[in-house]
């Protein structure tokens, strides 16, 4: 099992994807290839000790910033870090990816240089979320704006298998998101998505609410890119607003102060619960390489624990399995 | 400016509705119309000193719980407090409605009883949503799964009155809800209705995305009622989701149990922050009548500011305003 880095990728780039990369060598002997700028890596493991780990660096001429768009960033830079670890995917020099770069860019790039899985027709950007019983994963999260009730099916046959290997749901249940739970509700997409979902033999619960995606009463909730993009940045958003708030509100005067000081470990425990870095970032499910793209803000621990879950996910033999389920449900005539 | 107000509609019914109206009577003169059973109402105001108030009552025998399924309901009960309050306003003996009951019933009974204002296509229900900088208008929450992108620039002008007329914001600053701010994200729905809002001479940023829901970017935020719907419950479930975790931190020990005291009054302004209740409740835009639909749990602050907001509503020619904005956007053949 190798594993391409994106060192330029994210915000502390190469720091924080090269220390990831060393955690995950380290504590698991997993095989780090890191791709990027060849003497800014090698500059920054000089001061590590990097003895006897398996870890190479393979050199990438450019790197895609955050802020650029990503058609001209396509374009423009053939020899980007991203790039170059998809195409050693693609040769067959290492079997998943983890970026914490620009997310827009590792999408094209990885579904065009690597490709789908065979009968995959659209790759899903998934996202463990918190809940009150543990992670669920919500997805698509924004790789399809656009999609059809078969697109839909595949994300919970997809969803199902990461849920099972990397959160370790047994019998995951599955619901699709809707703006109720009563069958006249929810639009054509949840209706005919619906209908086929209750035809296979996963445990699926329905349609779903968006209250559900934080309640625990689902453990795969499926839609398309354009609904689970805007649901998982607002939900971001109003946890940030409480957070900030609530930071306002402490620093009213010393009494305040000196109690938040005394809550500081239920504060640190609650962020936790919150955190990105825990299930490492977002895997882009149904690319024949597993890849991972990592928050831009990802810390070693987010970057070590991607790397973790694309090692699991290929041990399982995540990607045969769905492609098996896939062939499975064309038969049934489900898809 | 007389106001239906729903009294046995929502979970503290008949206490909490006639509650609020009182409030809203003694407080502003607002005269209110209680409309449910009749011994009910009148057994609750016995209790209460309502001399001189402007508040009358008028029977309905039927009650729709809030758990009935909404065709159902429709159908069976045709003198429900709900269908009572909007033939009062069909019948020109109130000017507007206050219901905490069934949101569902009471969106679609008001829309066929009581009409839409001349040339809105869909009303519209929007809700008042927190940001550091006061609140924003995001809307449609649920009355249209579907929608045209003619419906959103309606949409548009409905929440740029509201903001304006309740939220007292000058200059709304008006957004359509999409996957990123560049041009090429967004799907279909999107791509028209910036189209259409580029025209018009509101103060239209553009695309916004779902943080920008709660972070101060924005004061009119519009989308199709599906995706509104699930980002609202979403939104609303992971701020309780944090609520709750905090709760279980606190419990821990006496010392977090101490500090937690102390913090009591952040916590409370916290809660405040992402109360419903201090705009009482989500307006039904573009009803040919001003309806409010509070929240189930609504306390006699909430109906009480539903009333006042409607009222305003109601003083500053809303519905005459939307109406002539929409004939504008009809003659310049933007609508």
């Amino acid at each position: 099992m190798i594993i391409a880095v994106d060192a330029m990728g994210g915000d502390y780039a190469p720091a924080n994807p090269v220390k990831g990369a060393l955690l995950a060598a380290r504590e698991r002997g997993i095989h780090a290839i890191l791709v990027g700028d060849e003497e800014a890596i090698r500059k920054f493991i000089s001061k590590e000790d990097v003895n006897g780990l398996p870890i190479e660096i393979v050199h990438a001429s450019e790197v895609i910033r955050m802020e650029e768009p990503t058609l001209t960033a396509l374009r423009a830079k053939r020899d980007s870090s991203i790039r170059v670890c998809a195409r050693l995917v693609k040769e067959s020099k290492a079997h998943g990816i983890v970026t914490a770069g620009h997310t827009g860019a590792a999408m094209v790039i990885t579904k065009t240089v690597v490709g789908n899985v065979k009968g995959v027709k659209r790759p899903a950007l998934a996202l463990a979320v918190p809940t009150p019983e543990g992670p669920a994963v919500f997805l698509d999260v924004g790789a399809n704006v656009s999609c059809r009730s078969e697109h839909l099916v595949q994300f919970a046959i997809m969803g199902h298998i990461y849920a099972q290997e990397v959160l370790k749901i047994e019998v995951p249940r599955v619901g699709v998101l809707s703006n109720g739970e009563e069958a006249t509700k929810g639009n054509e997409l949840v209706r005919k998505t619906v209908d086929r979902l209750s035809r296979t033999n996963m445990n699926f619960i329905g349609p779903v609410e968006g209250r559900d995606l934080f309640n625990g009463k689902c453990d795969v909730i499926v839609t398309d890119g354009f609904t689970g993009n805007a649901v998982l940045k607002a939900a971001e958003s109003i946890a940030e607003l409480a957070f900030t708030v609530l930071r306002g509100e402490i620093k009213r005067n010393w009494i305040t102060k000196t109690a938040a000081l005394l809550l500081r470990g239920s504060f640190k425990r609650l962020k936790r619960k919150f955190d990105y870095s825990e299930y490492g970032g977002a895997p882009l499910l149904g690319i024949n390489g597993l890849s991972y793209i990592c928050h831009g803000r990802s810390n070693p621990e987010a970057i070590k624990n991607a790397i973790l879950a694309v090692s699991t996910l290929h041990e399982n033999h995540a990607n045969e399995r769905i492609h098996d389920r896939i062939v499975e449900l064309y038969k049934q005539e489900i898809l």
